[in-house]
């Protein structure tokens, strides 16, 4: 019996109605080790180039690492991938909660899915045993209702229910997928490719325990950060504020994204931060599994019948549908979170398409004729929440917007392209490069698109202090940078710490708990993956899984046609802000262009971003590589 | 007051008598560390491209590493280094004993030597003391005797001497550098350079110590490596038969370099074994600083007058004076070291340059009017003591052998040149890379010519034993790949492994005791580096501190004009053996020419072998890089 995993992998054809276990051996966990790792590998393998996202061919893998179920904070992450419908690139995202630990102790290590059911089902797992089962009833219903359902169908409050609402079905191209109504794999549009297959929920339940290897140093390394948590500002902060915590913070940096990213300050910032949240509608902390950092929040508003079980809006949440769309009302934003999580839309991508479709609408490129007679103006709330709904049923304009911002500004074209502001066709989250560099290169390069979850912030390497500056020694970086700056430091910082995160999302690892500033130091990490698995690993292995997980979505994109000018930046983050502490501030585009291609080459990839053939080698990964040494060919054979 | 260095670096101007002291900070430290790094820094910053190796604008640096004097086995190591006036490479070579950890002791990292003194000299420092002393009555003796008068001048006798002989004086361009009369910088000839600026020897006595940071960590793995020792049958078998124990194994591999390496096997080799050395000739078993596992030798012949104190033959001098030469005889080869280390020969060097002209005289090339009367046949054990003194003394026939082989053969000409087997001019040590390719291509690419001490050998990363493969497990590396093959993961595994034996230099490590199948696990090294200095340090880091000295030299080598072609091996190891286990097998050039190529790639170098700008940026030598990101010049700044 293995440690950390289980050695099997779930799939399912849902065309067939197979049911398979591929049974593997530790060498393929090591290498993979689950989430992107273990998600590059299958659609790299079982997916070919030019695949429409949402015909049965797709494949969809939920994927926990091998940390996840871990007796530590942090350790209850899972991602889902598949090809993107919003991005047509490789597609993944993440979500904590407690789905994935149960998974795994249900004895599998994965799901991978194929096909498309004649009829919506879910798929039922219970310790060991997977069902399909009919989901007709369920189809076309919010997802409080559905877990509801599901749970008194087989009489267990305890299953955990990953789904999509009608948002999936609609395939809704940012559809999310949510666990527990309150935790989403939210970004790329994954509920979309669910929706695509028929398949409403995955429910599972299991008993098992994971077995740990080091039961005694697992212990210490959990209760040294049990006492570090309330100790460490940053994860205490979290506990108390939440991630709300970035409203008032970022605002004063001048990096809260406002009116469409035209602004860095938005003067209202107070009545949608952590403050206004905790004062009007907080109820409750909440965390995920085995976690003491409780940065979930539960939150409640009767004028707008909000209810805790949904959770409450997260940081990126308040600023997509508070700063940007210039709302200020707390209770509005928390109901616009509720219907996105009933309806499984990602807020990120919400928010940002309705800000595109204001800032159209303000400009005239939009009439009230086209927007179904909505005055769609930056910071008309009632607009805001009936949009969400027409995008989540694609009723009127909402079926335009339903679209994600990009594909929706080829539809009304008349010069709104300009007002898009998307990487590979995903929209920004809510972080302002202009502020953070590095979170401008990360937002270029991640295969994903623009996302927020795939590199060490620029604050958390910019500064001396014992929680950040020290915790990245270990990589042998020994001083810090500031934000406003590319530098080789610089470049080679994120480098490293790119490739450590993807290890996070490889192994399981929330990215809350163990980054830089935080109450899990690096050395830390490694010897928990060592505690709970018996391996005897290291760091160097740890940030090689991440650039093995890096190099599959980078090869896996290439495939698709991606190439460096899918990696640049929207104009506007080039050009300055208007307002706040860095008014007049822009991201020098020749810099970015040196510091991208710098980056390229730290980690081995070609000028293209494709990984060299030596370097797939190099991680192992021969099988990538058609006849080594003989051709320049890359295969997923 | 720092962990594990002193903060402090001499630097002496032989030419003017100018003595300074260099304080440096921790970050220089844990960039460089020590040995070939800081080595490599010094040579970098102060030496002219083109400089001659024997003109007083040669720098010469003695180099501990950050770990050199810590109270655990193995950490004794310091570096020799400056231009080699045998190959005109990058010059560098380790040595263990007391020497290192002595220097440490009197308060200083390192020595830099520039210049040359009028007349003899030696330089003496006492515990921070430091004074250049006359040595005129010291020039022209040998090893012990120049120990003795040393000693007895300060009424010392702990004084530890680090020393040439008359061959360094005599500038024998593979002169060696020896301390306590047995621990050796054998080689790239960096005796010759001592020679070259009048300096005869440096005497150290330090009686401070080194605070340790973490005492309690360090204690507990210096106990379990002492218990570990005598259970793992590599260090148990370093303890009983000392290196020697190789030469039965290699006999009965096929590999043991026998008749200038046409053939693997010998068939007398037992009278050169370990069993044989214990019989006839071993009186003690001797080891280094704090070092439990004791594999140096003491060795007494009344025939020849062969003392302990001048150690005993290690494997690499039983082959390159035995098996090498066809000569059977334990007590002459030991004879044979002795004169070695009285003159200061490197003893590789020595026994490969006298074979060389073995093989040009049994082929009719050399003449006895040319060899001083000499029948210099293989197998002739007079004329191989003979040749050694007159190599030694530059007399005769020895003042074009003192040349080395490679510059030998030019003088000689008449078609000798294949008879040379060298990479760079140095000529081969005693492992034959046709039964373990890694040793091919450490060979090959070492920046210091030919080279057993720079990579793991393939018989270390062949079987997935207790004590090898689960060792190279923290790199990632999770299969074994057979020694007689060049594969993606035989190459990625030595671009690794290449790094942390590079860290080992730097560290001051030696490389017996940490080794995949030694009794210090890689992990139990980097918590040893952690106890020691208090750096929250990582493999990741240690592998970057490794490849960073490597980068180093190439760059060196690349300024000095060496290309790929430099990174060739002989061509006799691309034709077959001519005897024993591997008969007829030979180093497939196509196979290693692609495995040289994917090395460079892998390590981030250009197709010449050199490191490419960002590889140089992202090891975080910007100063290597002329105005970065505008140019393509390498300077030295």
């Amino acid at each position: 019996m293995p440690f950390g995993y289980n050695g099997k992998i779930l799939h399912l054809d849902l065309s067939s109605g197979s049911i398979d276990v591929e049974s593997l051996r530790e060498e393929f966990y090591r290498t993979y080790m689950g989430g992107s790792g273990l998600i590059g590998y299958y659609l790299l393998k079982m997916l070919k180039p030019g695949t429409d996202p949402l015909s049965p061919d797709n494949v969809l893998v939920f994927a926990p690492g091998v940390m996840t179920g871990a007796p530590l904070g942090g350790m209850c992450r899972f991602a889902v991938g598949a090809k993107s419908p919003l991005t047509n690139a490789f597609g993944q995202s993440e979500a904590g909660g407690f789905w994935g630990p149960e998974l795994k102790r249900a004895g599998y290590d994965a799901i991978v899915i194929k096909g498309k059911a004649d009829k919506p089902v879910y798929i039922y797992i219970d310790d060991g045993d997977v069902k399909i089962c009919d989901a007709g009833h369920l189809w076309g219903k919010k997802t409080g209702e559905v877990q509801d359902i599901i749970r008194a169908e087989h009489d267990d409050p305890a299953i955990r229910v990953a789904q999509i609402g009608p948002g999936g079905e609609n395939l809704v191209r940012f559809a999310c997928i949510t666990n527990e109504l309150k935790h989403f794999n939210g970004r790329n549009g994954l509920g979309a490719v669910m929706g695509s297959k028929n398949l409403k929920a995955i429910a599972v339940r299991g008993k098992g325990q994971i077995p740990v290897a080091d039961r005694k140093l697992m212990s210490e390394i959990s209760k040294k950060f049990g006492t570090s948590v309330m100790e460490n500002p940053l994860t205490r902060g979290l506990y108390e504020n939440g991630t709300a915590a970035s409203v008032l913070g970022n605002n004063a940096a001048g990096i809260l994204p406002t009116k469409n990213f035209h602004y860095g300050e938005f003067d209202r910032a107070d009545l949608i931060s952590a403050k206004a949240m905790n004062e009007k509608i907080l109820v409750a902390r909440e965390g995920c599994y085995a976690c003491p950092v409780r940065c979930k929040r539960a939150v409640k508003s009767e004028r707008f019948s909000v209810e805790p079980r949904f959770g409450g809006p997260e940081y990126e949440t308040l600023a997509s549908f508070g700063s940007l769309c210039m709302i200020d009302d707390v209770e509005v934003i928390a109901k616009a979170n509720q219907m996105c999580n009933e309806y499984t839309l990602d807020t990120i991508s919400t928010g940002m398409t309705i800000a595109f479709a204001m800032e159209c609408f303000e400009a005239g490129i939009l009439t009230k004729e086209e927007t179904d007679g909505m005055e769609l103006t930056f910071g008309n709330s009632e607009a805001l929440l009936a949009m969400i709904e027409k995008i989540a049923k694609r009723e009127g304009f909402g079926d335009v917007l339903a679209e994600g911002s990009k594909r929706a500004s080829k539809i009304i074209g008349r010069g709104s392209e300009k007002f898009v502001l998307t990487v590979k066709g995903q929209e920004l989250p809510m972080h302002d490069p202009r502020g953070k560099y590095s979170v401008g290169l990360a937002y270029a390069t991640s295969e994903k698109g623009a996302d927020h979850m795939v590199a060490a912030h620029d604050t958390m390497i910019a500064s001396k202090d014992q929680y950040s500056f020290s915790e990245i020694a270990p990589f042998g970086i020994l001083e810090p940078e500031k934000p406003t700056k590319f530098s080789p430091l610089k470049v080679r910082t994120f480098a490293y710490l790119t490739a450590w995160w993807s290890f996070f999302n490889a192994a399981g690892i929330c990215d809350f708990v163990p980054v830089p500033r935080s109450s899990m130091p690096v050395n830390d990490v490694i010897n928990a993956l060592s505690a709970f698995t018996g391996w005897k690993t290291s760091l160097f292995e740890a940030v090689k899984v991440g650039e093995r997980a890096l190099a599959l979505a980078r090869v896996f994109n290439a495939r698709e046609g991606f190439g460096v000018e899918d990696d640049l930046l929207p104009e506007r983050l080039h050009s300055p802000l208007k307002n706040g502490a860095l008014k007049g501030n822009f991201l020098p585009k020749e810099d970015f262009l040196e510091a991208l291609h710098l980056y390229y080459a730290m980690m081995g990839w070609d000028e293209g971003g494709v990984p060299t053939e030596e370097k797939l080698l190099e991680l192992g990964l021969d099988w990538l590589v058609e006849g080594y040494g003989k051709s320049d060919h890359i295969s997923g054979q």
